[in-house]
Formats: structure tokens, sequence, C-alpha cells
């Protein structure tokens, strides 16, 4: 019988954010493609005798390309084997899973989605900021700073983004970070715009930069945070929230500036 | 010794889409205050003995207003109990969770939160659709179709939005999709952009209706899809892709038009 391809979330990096399904996947799992993102803690989930393979691409390294990670999950599937391609965060938001499922799909094999927790809301939620709040935001764009070349993407207009009026989330977003605020503050966006960078969010590294959208780009840069970082933009980064850490094994949190 | 209150996300409805931290929280709770949203098979994870109330608001009818949730929740945390706020999707994703925790802030409550699976990517994800797409959409914006007064948020620039060029992802937006497909098509957007909506997502009744930004609200009108209903708009909608339902117990998938 042909195997089948599942295509995983697995949350920020806490395991405790990850789905039953995902879980129950992962420990039922022959082979198990996964991204730099999805820790230890998590890949402690797979089931014992699977097989692992780091495919993620960290800054200038890449072992698998996006086409050798479709002929991988398409060779083991039809090897009979039960494939899981584990993402960090949502498999369909920014995570190349709709590119997969297409490369499956021609292939014939068989593929499923399990959706997960986006960090475009546990990074916010792990600092106290909710993306929506009643008279502050009815919105919120999930944005990424990097296109496929590494550029700020052009199919975005950052001008009227800037105008939709709600909060924006920008993913991969630290070093262009400078050149989104610049597009949205000459779209009209004021200077004292909050802004709040989370980075490792839900990981022992966690880090919260709060800043405004005048200040972030150095602020930022003299913080040196770790990745990854996500950027979160609008008045509910200014939301003051008194958060405790989540009682499970995990993050400490550390508040930068 | 006080209580605590755990705002904790869902998901979708799936309980195989709940995290495993929001199981655990649910397998201790002492008084467990639930949308409508959240159906049976999410409740019965809640430990045996643990007190149930459904404060969820069904079109027209509260049980319970926001001040008295607060108020119940305050009440419940004084008591020495440990309380969940249990929400469809994500608490801090047009969940009124923000209003929550800022209500316990200020009521020296601790209270803590474990974001969940948004409906916003689980129903897309069910229906096949990636919101995100290399080529197609680097952006995706998501947007409530109700303020407080269940009109159309007049915070939202809909034209900028419908200019912006990502995927609008639009929740509890079935009774305002004409207003909301007139003013992306005053904005520019083509009548043949596509058009998805997912009725039920992740449960039992789940239904996709695939149509055009033209087309949509006569063939919403004529499908009579149940709530609650995702509305997904723009070219990700098109992308065809074949998906089977999850192995485990869950969604039978209909088709509709």
């Amino acid at each position: 019988a042909p195997g089948e391809v599942w295509l995983v979330g697995a949350g920020p990096g806490d395991p405790g954010l990850l789905t039953r399904r995902a879980a129950s996947v992962l420990a039922a799992a022959d082979l198990v493609l996964h991204d730099a993102l999805p820790g230890r803690a998590v890949l402690r989930l797979v089931r014992p005798g699977a097989t692992l393979l780091a495919v993620g691409k960290r800054k200038g390294h890449a072992p698998l390309s996006q086409a050798e990670i479709h002929a991988k999950l398409i060779e083991g599937a039809r090897a009979g084997l039960r494939v899981v391609r584990l993402k960090g965060g949502d498999p369909f938001l920014f995570g190349r899973g709709g590119e997969e499922a297409a490369a499956l799909a021609e292939a014939g094999i068989p593929w499923r989605v399990v959706p997960g927790v986006t960090a475009g809301l546990a990074a916010p939620a792990a600092a106290g900021i909710p993306v929506t709040h009643r008279g502050t935001a009815r919105a919120v764009t999930f944005v990424t700073g990097h296109d496929a070349a590494g550029n700020l993407p052009d199919s975005i207009d950052w001008a009227a983004l800037g105008r939709a009026g709600g909060t924006i989330t920008a993913f991969m977003a630290l070093t262009k970070l400078d050149e989104i605020a610049l597009r949205l503050l000459a779209a009209g966006r004021p200077a004292s715009t909050p802004v709040a960078v989370v980075a490792q969010a839900s990981l022992p590294g966690q880090a919260v930069l709060r800043t405004t959208l005048g200040a972030c780009t150095l602020d930022a840069r003299r913080a040196g945070l770790p990745m990854p970082a996500l950027v979160v933009i609008g008045e509910v980064a200014a939301l003051a929230a008194t958060l405790l850490p989540p009682a499970e094994p995990g993050p400490r949190r550390r508040q930068s500036a």
C-alpha cells in the first residue's frame, strides 16, 4: 500500500503548544522531515525508531533544496512509509506547505494537513499582546519580511497595508525592519506607533523589546535580539498587561528595553 | 491562596486540534466558562467534577454579558479556583480575550494565556487552501465582519485592504458578505477574484463553497451554509488541491457548488 504524507504544524516551539493530533501523528511516524524551528523538545515526541531528517534552512545554509524535499517526501510515501513533514508554526502560513501539497498532489501521493498554532498569535500572546482588541484593532495582517530572494515582497503594497488600519505582524522581519518602518511611516503611520519585537517566543530564550515605529530600527539593533523574531506593529503592542510565565516547563521571560 | 484564570484557545472545534497544554489545563480545571463554539467533543476533556458554565453568545441570545463574564472569572479566582475561560480558536484573535485579561489584571488576578489554532488557518487548510503561497500571496489579513454593534467595523479601511494585495480571511462575515464584496470590488479587486466559504470547519457539518468575489453573495445565499463560516478572498482560494479527510474521528467533507 502506498504511504501518505502529513504536513504538520509544530507551533511556536514549546511542545505544550503542539496540537493533540500533531503529537499522535509524530508518535506513529516512520520518517520525519523537519525544519530547524521545531526544537529538541518537540522532536522527542517522534516515535522511537523513526528516521529523522533535518532539512531546515538556516541563514545561508540549506541542507536540502525545496525540490529535494519534495523528492524525499514522494520517495518515502512510495516506499509505503508514514511520512511527516514537520514545520514550525502552521504549515500553510509562510511554511511552503502549499508548494509541498501541490508537488504531492501532482505525484499522486495522498497528503493531509494538521494546522498549528502560528507564532503570529503565540509570540504576541507570550508578550501579553492581543493582536485584535475592541476599540483598538479589528484586523491583523500577517506578512513576511522575505520573499524567495530575501527581499521585502514587492507583491505587498505596504502603503495600502499601512493605511488599512489593523495590526501588522511581520515574520522574519528583523533584518528588514528599517525598510518596513520607513514604508509604513511614509504611508502616514505615526512615528509613535507602538512596536513590540518578540524573539524566540515560547522558547527558553524568549525576549521582548517594546519600542515605536520611529525608534524600532535602532532599538532592535542595540538589543541584539536572537532569531527567530516576530514584529508586532500597532496600538495593541502598547496594551499593558501582566502576563505570568506558563506553568508547564518552558519559557522564562526576559524583558529587554 | 488566590486562584488564577487561564484564557485558553480551543481551536476550530475538532478536539484533535486542541493544544496539549489546553488539554492538560482542562483536565485540571475547577471551573470552565466556555463559549458556544467549543463543542461537546472538546468539553469532554474537562476534568469530571469541574463546573461547566456556558456563557457563549449565540445569535440574539447572550446568557452572560461581557461584564458578567469578567465578574464570574474574578469571583472564581478569588474563591481559590483554577478557572478556565475556554474560547473557540485563539483567545486573542476576535476572542475578546484582551478585554478579559485587562479586567483580570485590573482586579489583581493572575492570568495566563494558551494560544490556539485559529479557524483563520484551520478552515482554509481543511478546504486545501494555503493562506499564503509563493508567487500568489505573501500576506494574509484576518478581519471581522462584525463590530460590537454588528456592523462592518469602520476602523478598517476596506479600500486600502483591498489594494494591499494579500489574502483576506473574514470571520463572522457571512451576513456581511454583500457589503464586503462591494467594498473590495470598489477598491479594484476583480470580480473574478476567487472566494471560498468554509462553514463549520473541522466539524462533522463542514461544507465548502467555491465562488468568486462577483458571485459570492448570491452563491452563499443559495447554498444556505451553516454557521460559523469563514470567507477566504484571494487567488489562493482557487489553488486546486486534493485533500483527504483527517484520519482521526472527525469531519466528513461535503462540497457545495
